[in-house]
């Protein structure tokens, strides 16, 4: 391939010297909302200390609203949207983008909210690995109308570091245990709130119940497919080529809630103004707006993964 | 439900006066691309003589960065990102603002680009109905882990009126046809240039020439579970009430290209310069950007959807 198009991220070979830009790139931190990922590389510079007051960070893909993608230091920064399908273009252009790059050793983690199960609000889930919605451990995926099945395996290794952080920083409430993975946000994940809705409050509970017992402890809708991309990344046309070395754990912070009470929000690094003003008196599921309110108190800032993550860049340093 | 917050649009039925809000919606335009999307509203305002010189709208969604909402008279437009997943959540909190805000006769039309199949560059497919990859018309969903069928069909009647307005225009090949629905953009669509590939370019060309034979005229993203949706809507709770009426079409505008030659890229209606900025030596799939460049000027800026919209919206003033 002479000019190679990342389409989606408005980048090309032709136009951008992809070794220039990206070639010392060593961690990737995708997440849903282009703000927050915008959010994420302010502070992620100040906690290397490689930004400066006031600094602003270029969105590198703002000849596109597809996706954001921001950069300081060793660390890339991009969002993805919601869903498989658009984390999936995502991950392939970045996967080229890296490949182009002549990137090496790479640690690519997924940052974001989920519905949890059986778990206090505020935890932490480290995902060991993604599962579908009928627990299996698996992406299944159509190609040339033919279902094929991918892993779903992520990096013990990594998950193990990040375990190991959280103890150091003993702040939160953090398992390692298995994610599901679903293709949709109201029935996929047994809401009772959504347009459509053909079952009862007691056929959700025991579904969430199962999920539970099959050691599911958060909910979400990209791990799956990050996984497939992370583990074949670098496979590049029908003949093959060695991949390059990447390492990938989905790591979520997961702010909420007992088994029967799953809804997914938001972030709130960017604190209480913020969440106040986004949350107050939401409800979605969740009838007690106080304990949400407390529940954004008591995170702070410096939120557990970008410390994971700032303290394993700064070992490069 | 006392208070119901349409979480992904930041919009809430106790923040917000629903009926006054969009009680006049009629026309709801739903495609991927914020920025798009805003760009529509400015045209169909200045169509149906309800805009003034230099008129900004705001996003009505302008709390959350997952959609963005525009409104003009009786027209609605929503963006939606990229894939089922992404489109389903947005479907879902647009179902129940039409159903708070009481509106009926409701007609929802997706427009969009789409890689095409055996057509002319520039042509327009008005889907028939909705394929998945194996070209079934229907909509496989997982709903408390047990697999699930739904029907993909679409408004018959408003394909034809949408094909009339084609005719009276005469300006574009259009064609009323199947469109195939993929959960991925590169190996669901049997692309060679995603970051992973493992077929060959013939394995490639067996597959579209299937799917034309299976009557499939383009490939995109997300009309499969927007025909479900739009089916369903109004159906609310195990007990069932009666749905509002809803019309839909899924209205693709496709700029491209014969039987083996198939790339998705934007709609052009923001003109030759943002078009050139975007895909000069962008390749893709294509090789030949003279022609690609030649498609976009050829292609007005009043694209088809929009006068047809246009058209069907005027009739109620």
């Amino acid at each position: 391939m002479k000019d190679d198009i990342l389409y989606h991220f408005a980048l090309g070979t032709s136009t951008h010297d992809f070794p220039a830009l990206f070639g010392d790139v060593k961690f990737v931190c995708v997440g849903g909302s282009p703000s927050r990922m915008k959010g994420f590389i302010a502070y992620i510079a100040e906690e290397l200390g490689l930004g400066s007051v006031g600094a602003d960070y270029p969105n590198i893909c703002e000849g596109t609203d597809r996706y954001a993608m921001y950069k300081v230091g060793p660390v890339l920064s991009v969002s993805h949207g919601m869903g498989i399908p658009s984390i999936a273009i995502m991950l392939h252009e970045l996967m080229k983008l890296l490949y182009h790059s002549k990137c090496s050793n790479i640690t690519i983690i997924r940052i974001g909210t989920s519905g949890g199960i059986g778990l206090e609000p505020g935890s932490v889930v480290i995902t060991s690995q993604s599962v579908d919605a009928t627990f299996k451990p698996q992406f299944e995926q159509v190609i040339l109308g033919k279902t094929i099945i991918r892993s779903t395996n992520l990096d013990d290794q990594l998950a193990k570091e990040l375990m190991q952080c959280s103890k150091e920083i003993n702040q939160f409430n953090t398992v390692i245990g298995n994610t599901m993975c679903t293709l949709d946000f109201y029935e996929g994940q047994a809401r009772l709130d959504g347009a459509i809705c053909l079952y009862t409050e007691e056929e959700k509970l025991q579904y969430l119940k199962a999920a539970y017992d099959a050691g599911v402890r958060n909910i979400e809708m990209e791990s799956s497919v990050f996984a497939a991309i992370c583990n074949l990344s670098g496979v590049r046309g029908p003949q093959g080529s060695r991949p390059p070395l990447i390492r990938s754990a989905v790591y979520r912070l997961l702010p909420i809630h007992p088994l029967g009470f799953h809804t997914l929000y938001h972030m709130p690094y960017q604190f209480a103004a913020v969440a106040e003003e986004r949350y107050r008196g939401s409800g979605c599921d969740i009838a007690n707006v106080a304990l949400m309110w407390q529940l954004f108190q008591t995170i702070p800032p410096n939120m557990l993964s970008m410390q994971a993550l700032s303290g394993r860049a700064l070992e490069l340093r």
